[in-house]
Parts: structure tokens; C-alpha cells; sequence
């Protein structure tokens, strides 16, 4: 479990919300998906937009997803979202993200990624690859 | 296990897909809610906007949300989602959501939701109570 | 004024509602894009994903989108979508999208494209050009 | 015109954009509900969450959108959004919003809202009524 942890902190928009005045979960999915990326660039010094051209890769594609939803988020709330790498192993990485609303934990979220180059044979694929030992550093740290 | 399996077939659309050009994950999730909806009002033949009032709960409230990410879905792509009751607690349960792409499963996820009244005592929070023996039932078929 | 129109339906998703209960307008314009392509693609024989290179295009950019809101889309409406070309110009056109409810006029949109290519000097720029005189003629058919 | 512009600072996301690389137009019209509801309160001093019961109105229903898209908005773009009241007329105000990258201005949008209250002859029915004078007098500052 990495030590460094990336946190930012939004107001609930009226658009994010559902009839019931809450956030819609899939709204929750894309605030982990912008988080990750600035923790990404805060570990590794690389804006999202120059990730693959620095390291060679397509990316970082997504291969699990997941959140428990302790309490809703209603409109207006103030959420914290904190977000670390939790695992990294040879080919792929875990981030962790925990929203909080008031100090109080209202999501417990998580992703995993890959380190992934498009398939020489068939560009239409892509292959996971072995992290660099730097990259895997950092992303300890 | 319920044996009943709900279909739908959408076409993967333009503003689903990130620069990729595959579709970005939290619009699975946003398709994972329609989805279940449409599969409720199936086995119990509420609509989701009747659904509260017919059975007296806020609801049937995601607990979690979960997916595993095989195969990009493509700018364009038919994709095929079925979903299905995949087990029944006493107050939860759990919908299995597989999405496929040519006859190959591309995305496997799930949810939890619990069945859940507005507590007497502070009309903020909710409570899970008992699924009624009923909906337990057509969940089970 | 063109008269073939292109027609479909949607249920109002839980989703596409904020906590009014009603559809969000950005869902509106979401759903203008892809009745757009739909027309498009019926009017000419080729699907979005192919109109570029069909056409020797940089697909047909957005310049303008505008809507009336004449009354509110709700959670769990059958709404209809109708969609024509309202005008042929010589390197744009107009889309009309009108989005009725039980047979009233809920939403009064439009949108306008333009026929583009990349910028032979400048790769970064895109540049208007004559709509072919084939396409002109299936458009105003 | 009044004078006061409330701004703004985004870095365009990744799931902001669409294939081509850009802002996905729907997401321009987010942008706009999100900072006219940051312009009222400062304006006047309420959150959008308060503001219905603080003036005893159904919020400020959007009656008509519209954006001129100038230049496209790219991912990972820095954009400003400048947002001020453009009019006010007895029972609707517009609010023009602005987006400019790199000191161009890249998005030309604007929005109209009515001061509305819920029919008492039939709740299922918005009543446009006249903008209170303290009001229109903040708006118009």
C-alpha cells in the first residue's frame, strides 16, 4: 500500500444527481477515473494526455471496477475523495478510492489497471506488459 | 440462480466513447440501471417510477457495483447485455449484468440493491427490511 | 425543408433525471447527436463510424445547437424523437429534432453542421468545404 | 448587461471527449447549468439548493439553450468559462456563458430561465411570475 494519497475535493452538481437527489453511481465511476489520472500525474510527473507517448503503452486500460455505497451523496454535499495506489504487482495496479462527506466514508471504491502495448501481431489487441521498475517504484511510494 | 435472463441490444453510441474510441466504463454502469429496471419491472411488473409506492420502500437502493472489463465495446459495436437475478438474500439481492460483443463476453458486472423503507425515526436515514416473500419468489424464477 | 423525417422512441431513464424528476437538458442534446447520425446514416447508406472515410471527411463538427423547452420530459415518459434536414446551405446544413410527448411538443431543437475537411497546410485547423452534390440532393430529399 | 462575470477554470477531462478528441457538445451545456447556478449564488447570495424555498419558486427552469462552437475544445485542455447575466425581462433572464482556451473563445452559449411558481389550480403546471425587484436588481448589477 502506497503512503502517498491524492485528494481533491468537489460539490455535488445538480446534474450528477438522480430523482432521488442523490449522486447516480455511474457518476461516481467518472470522478475515479479523473482521480486516478491526476494521482497518476502527481506520482509520475505526466499529464494523462502524454501518458502513452511517455511510456510507450496504450494507456493504462481499465480491467476491474468496483464501489460499495455506504451513504448517498445528496446534492450540494461538499465529498472528499481520496485516492492511492493499493497494490502493485508485475503487469497491473490497483487504485483505491475512498469519497467521504463530512469525515464520514460514503464510497469505498477501487480500480484495476493494466500496462498494456498494442500487440505487434495484431494491432487490434493489446498485451500486458511488465511495469518499468521506476514507474513500479513511485508507485509504491 | 434465477433462470430468467433479461436482453437488450443497443448500438455502442458516439458520445459513450472516450478518445479511444471504445466506450468510457461509467457508461456500463449507467447501462447496468436500466438494465436491472427493465428486469424488476419484468418479474414483478412494476415500472421502476411505480416501484416505491407499490412496495413501500425508497426504492431498491445500490449497495454495490461491480465490473470486469474482458474486451473493449467499440464506437458502433452491437452489444448485448443480459442480465438476471443472481441471488436473493433476505434483504438483498444481486443482479448479474454480462455484455457481449459478437458472441464474446466483453463485460462481466454486477450489483447488490437492498430492499429498504425509510426509518420511523429519522426520515434521513433508510433500513433494510425483508424482501417479501412474493418478490423473493419472482426473483427466484 | 426536406421531407423524409426520422422517427424513434425513448423512455425517459432514471439516469437522464435530475432531482426535479425531470430529463437534464444536456440528455436532450445527447440524444439530438445520436438521432442526427441515425438520419444521416438512413439518408446516405453509411453509418457514422464509415462517414469519414466514405466522404473524405473530418465527420460534419457541430457549429450550433439550441433547444426550446416548451415543457419537461419526466422519469418514465415514452417520448418520441422526430429528426429532419431543415436546410441545405453550400458547405452546411441544419438538423430540426422535435421531441414530443404524448403527441405535445416538449422540446423544439436544432442543430447545425458543417461539411469539414483537415487543413492540408495546417493539420490542426479544419476548413469547410462544398457539400458534395449527391449528398446536397439525398439531404433535401 | 451587468457587469459582474463570475469565471471559472477547468481542465477538460478524458471522459469529457469523444473520438475525435474533443469535448462531446453535450457536456459544454453541464458546464453552463453548473456556473449559472454559481452565478446566482453569488449574485444573490443563496445555493441552488436553498433557492426554491428562499423564493419560494420551482428553481429557475431552463427554457431555452443554445452554443455557438467555435473551436473544439480538447482533452487536457485548461478552459476558462465567464459567465453574467445578459438580460432581464419582467418574468425571464438570460445568462450568456463564455468559453475561451488560451484567451480564444472557443464556446459562444447562453441560457434563458424563468421565474416560475407551481399553479395552484394544478401542481403538475409551471406559472411564470415577475422576478422580484430586489432581485432583478442583483442580476442586473
Amino acid at each position: 500500500m502506497a503512503t502517498y494519497i491524492h485528494r481533491r475535493q468537489l460539490t455535488v452538481e445538480w446534474g450528477q444527481c438522480d430523482p432521488a437527489g442523490i449522486v447516480f453511481n455511474p457518476r461516481f465511476f467518472e470522478m475515479f477515473d479523473v482521480s486516478t489520472w491526476q494521482l497518476i500525474q502527481t506520482l509520475l510527473g505526466v499529464p494523462q494526455q502524454d501518458f502513452s507517448a511517455a511510456f510507450h503503452v496504450v494507456g493504462a486500460p481499465l480491467v476491474d471496477a468496483r464501489a460499495n455505497f455506504l451513504k448517498p451523496a445528496r446534492f450540494g454535499d461538499t465529498i472528499e475523495i481520496a485516492s492511492r495506489i493499493a497494490d502493485v504487482r508485475r503487469t497491473s495496479f490497483d487504485i483505491e478510492h475512498r469519497i467521504s462527506i463530512g469525515g464520514e466514508l460514503a464510497v469505498d471504491g477501487g480500480e484495476t489497471r493494466v500496462w498494456a502495448v498494442r500487440d505487434a501481431g495484431d494491432p487490434d489487441r493489446i498485451r500486458a506488459v511488465a511495469i518499468p521498475a521506476d514507474v513500479a517504484e513511485r508507485f509504491a511510494a
